[in-house]
């Protein structure tokens, strides 16, 4: 090793040693008779001491000479400090430098490396390598291995074997758009990424592994929102010989394992909500339930009124801002303007204030007496001090945006604390959901999910009512991970196929190794994934993952540390049998 | 869970319980009045019981309806055996059944579900699903698992942290052929498949993160060998502030707790070997080390004595295959044609065989007196009963000859036994090796690699001669890992880049990133990666990878279970910008 400890390591109980350190210059405080340089490495800072009249003179005109980020070599012994900084572990003491040595030099970089940066985001990602020496980045990189390896931890404890699934695989029409990789050797042919290992989980469970996990690239080739990657890294778990409880009592005591191990949090067991009652109560399957806020529908009392509005509504239904009737008119215009953007869809809102003497004024009086409005209140179980804001229209629609509203009104509340974990398991999502464009059933989880045998009958009559044996976790809001009990029959999987718009000879042609799998002795499965990057954000207490990524890519799927996608040589073109098109 | 317990559960203590069991029917022994079932799942074999008169006779008619690996749950009572069996750990007790269940049946298997099949290698790779269901397969995957974990606990108790770097990079043409993958929404442009994280870890080096560690798949789009994959894994590593020395200590104890954990084998110190030494007394940089038969020089002893082939040669080199002076004339003719072979290339063998009484018995006797070949003998160390092989030509293509009948004799004399470890250290790698076709240099690991800084001065005179910081750890004749000290000064790079024959600009175009990070603080660094599937084929005393990869390739690159590569839709050739060349 180039050093003895690192720049994390040095206490009080060092005094008096000899000591060799490496690191990149954070500091230098030049106060003419001393000189201070605070050095940096991945696990602290040390504070390096020099002094005019005891400090060798050549030492000290190299030390004057360094730069910002330069990397040294510093020989010399720890001290006891003067002035002792309790902020930092290594706070008590500094290193009386002896000898130093430059192992590299550095230009000035293009923005802090501080906590706080000057630098934009595309400097930062263009200079990634120098925006992963900041401490926040770093920290987040930490928690990452951290949850790896509490999540084997976990999971290698319960028997669960890790299979690393291929990446060349077959491109599958079937939900997202596949990367796709043409291959030399089979010319006029392709592989594609994986969007999931699903199928060869499956495979797996076929094959008797009954608990499989693996921590795994996946790929989807969107147009990328802002938190979306065209890569990332999913937890994905699957087992044999269980039932739907088996799974989300497993998966259950990984997220509690995780939030303990990881965090030091405890978490209570996960209630569980039907995706009925969370589109009911939340106007979402993934509801945020750090804060009550729920839903009250409030057709029956707010109907035949003779206010126009709420009587052609499909569905009249509000929630109770608890501790908001102070709210000014402005701060409502701005709510209504919020509910009015075309992201949220609502045509306008009504509001009610629950007044201190327990009168309710509304911005609807005209049309509702005082008792009516109390009903209101009533319903909203509204006490003095409470804002009701109601949304009227087509119910899916209003649901839809008053999940805006509430979750817009638990932030200006402040009950969405990065600091609070609220999980929950959302059951019984539909098996299908209809998509107006294609004219056709889509899988609402994929098409391996089983339909609960009990509604297996609707199949003929309204495949739309079918429940899958489906679930996700959710937490404060986010769908961390999902997953469903699987069909293992083949007759049931052709059925399904067929009811998504495949003909036998598509399934056959893209599904018939698992179909045929089937035949051989195919035992109950199921599973569940987790979007690792996602639940790492989540646990670092940030909105976006792309700071939990080391060398993330862009919205263009771009990155800009290496400038890639880039063209690529002819004679490579060549060899795989492919054309660039020419641009229109 | 469908089951109380699994089919490796239940010993003796379980006697009288009451379990359900689920798993596939491994066997089914009818005797008339006794039926017997083998139930087999991952973690072993239960033995049912079904008994005319006791069990009730719906039951075991179901039972008799059962065939080979139909998918069942099994209720009843653990019950002592008659005659037990101590072949398994299960084989004390069997289980009454009262109550059985199809879960689902199974078509025949295409070929046996026994650790002895009969399906052949197409048919068992088409069938993975079911060829994954046999102990020993199954076994490998485990192991792989147990590997995986171990590597981890390792690695993550010396502070090093496991980052993933991207999938999609950029493509390079240094090095082997890449995989590349259209950008859709960078038309024109593509991505390419790492052939490993190196550019990305060295920057994690330049971000500060001093041990990082990836267990990853790379990718290579070479033709295919044997025993090639054109997805294969690799564990990474990467340390900053390090010497090559604390590298080889590093993995030299990695890979003693790998034995140590896995294998329950004890390595000692790992010996070291200069690249030089390999090749002279081994022809070969990566030595079985197992058996000795060390190569001897012989040109001070054998020339000048009227025999032409060896008077003209560059090298005349022997070895002493100790106890094979019975070797008959067939078996040596064999060798002579062996050696002969043009995957070996020599012209010809010539063998002497000390005898029982010392005297020395030659194929050129006419050349030489007895006293000329007990100098042989002498040189050689042989006694009586030894065999000596001698070979002849230009030197290295005659060491790369001698070292292929070296492996041969070693095979034959039964010294390459698959249960001894025999690791080492081939250091002082050249840096540079000279192609004869491009006719410039290669690197020999990476341009990346550092040559020694003692070396340095022979970069204007004889680059060939310059040794590198780069070492092999090699077991048993095989390459499990390599690594090396990496450059770290922009100007050096550039200097190498030019060595390699870039142009300035293609170097800046290709590796820019690299290069300008080196300017920002970039400390010294060096690492190593282990190629996965070989050390775990190692580890399984296999010769073959593909058992220790769930869904192996072909030699063609094609998964011919889910049958890919394959075509793809033309919506995604026009989404992607890209023409597949219509055949010439």
């Amino acid at each position: 090793m180039l050093r003895t400890h690192t720049c994390g390591d040095l206490r009080i109980d060092n005094v008096g040693e000899e000591v060799i350190l490496t690191g990149w210059v954070q500091r230098l405080r030049d106060k003419g008779g001393m000189l201070w340089i605070d050095l940096r490495d991945r696990y602290g800072i040390t504070q390096l001491n020099f002094e005019e009249g005891h400090t060798d003179q050549t030492v000290l005109d190299a030390a004057r000479n360094l730069g910002r980020e330069y990397v040294i070599k510093a020989t010399g012994k720890v001290i006891e400090r003067f002035s002792k900084n309790d902020k930092i572990p290594t706070g008590d003491i500094e290193v009386k430098v002896t000898a130093l040595e430059v192992l590299n030099p550095a230009k000035l970089p293009p923005f802090l490396i501080e906590d706080e940066t000057d630098g934009g985001d595309d400097l930062r990602m263009k200079y990634r390598y120098l925006d992963l020496r900041r401490t926040p980045v770093r920290k987040n990189l930490e928690l990452r291995h951290r949850m790896m390896r509490e999540t084997r931890n976990y999971l290698d404890g319960l028997n669960f074997i890790e299979v690393e699934t291929p990446v060349l695989i077959k491109s599958t029409p079937e939900g997202a758009r596949d990367f796709v990789v043409p291959s030399r050797m089979n010319p006029g042919e392709f592989y594609a990424l994986p969007q999931s290992p699903q199928t060869f989980k499956q495979l797996l469970m076929v094959s008797g592994f009954d608990r499989y996990f693996q921590i795994v690239k996946c790929f989807r080739d969107e147009d990328l929102r802002a938190d979306r990657q065209p890569e990332f890294t999913q937890i994905d778990c699957e087992m044999a010989f269980i039932t739907q409880e088996d799974i989300l009592n497993t998966f259950e005591g990984f997220i509690r394992h995780l939030f303990k191990e990881v965090k030091g949090v405890t978490i209570e067991e996960l209630p569980r909500m039907t995706y009925a009652d969370a589109m009911k109560l939340y106007g979402s399957d993934k509801p945020d339930t750090r804060f009550g806020m729920q839903f009250v529908e409030l057709n029956d009392v707010v109907k035949n009124k003779g206010f126009k509005v709420f009587d052609d509504a499909e569905l009249v239904v509000g929630i109770n801002a608890k501790g908001a009737a102070g709210y000014t008119r402005k701060q409502i215009d701005e709510l209504t303007n919020f509910v009015k953007r075309p992201q949220v869809g609502a045509t306008g809102l009504v509001y009610a204030r629950v007044q201190e003497d327990g009168s309710v004024k509304s911005s609807v009086d005209k049309f509702y007496s005082p008792e009516d409005l109390q009903a209101w209140a009533t319903a909203l179980n509204a006490a003095p001090g409470d804002l009701i804001l109601v949304l009227a229209g087509a119910a899916d629609k209003t649901r839809k945006a008053l999940n805006e509203l509430r979750l817009e009104m638990g932030e200006q509340l402040g009950l969405r604390d990065k600091n609070v974990f609220s999980p929950l398991w959302v059951v019984d999502f539909p098996l299908l959901e209809w998509d107006e464009e294609t004219n056709r059933y889509h899988a609402m989880h994929h098409p391996f999910t089983s339909p609960k045998p009990e509604d297996l009958a609707l199949i003929k009559t309204d495949p739309g009512a079918i429940r899958a044996n489906a679930y996700d976790m959710v937490i404060n809001g986010v769908e961390v991970g999902g997953g469903s009990i699987r069909i293992y029959d083949r007759e049931l999987q052709a059925q399904m196929f067929g009811l998504l718009g495949f003909t036998p000879e598509e399934a056959q042609n893209q599904f018939g190794f698992l179909m045929n799998a089937f035949e051989y002795g195919a035992p109950p499965h199921g599973g569940i994934a987790f979007g690792f990057d996602r639940l790492c954000s989540l646990f670092g207490g940030a909105d976006s993952i792309r700071d939990f990524i080391a060398f993330p890519k862009n919205n263009s799927g771009r990155d800009v540390m290496i400038d890639a996608p880039s063209p690529i040589a002819n004679v490579q073109l060549e060899e795989l049998s492919i054309d660039v098109k020419k641009k229109a």
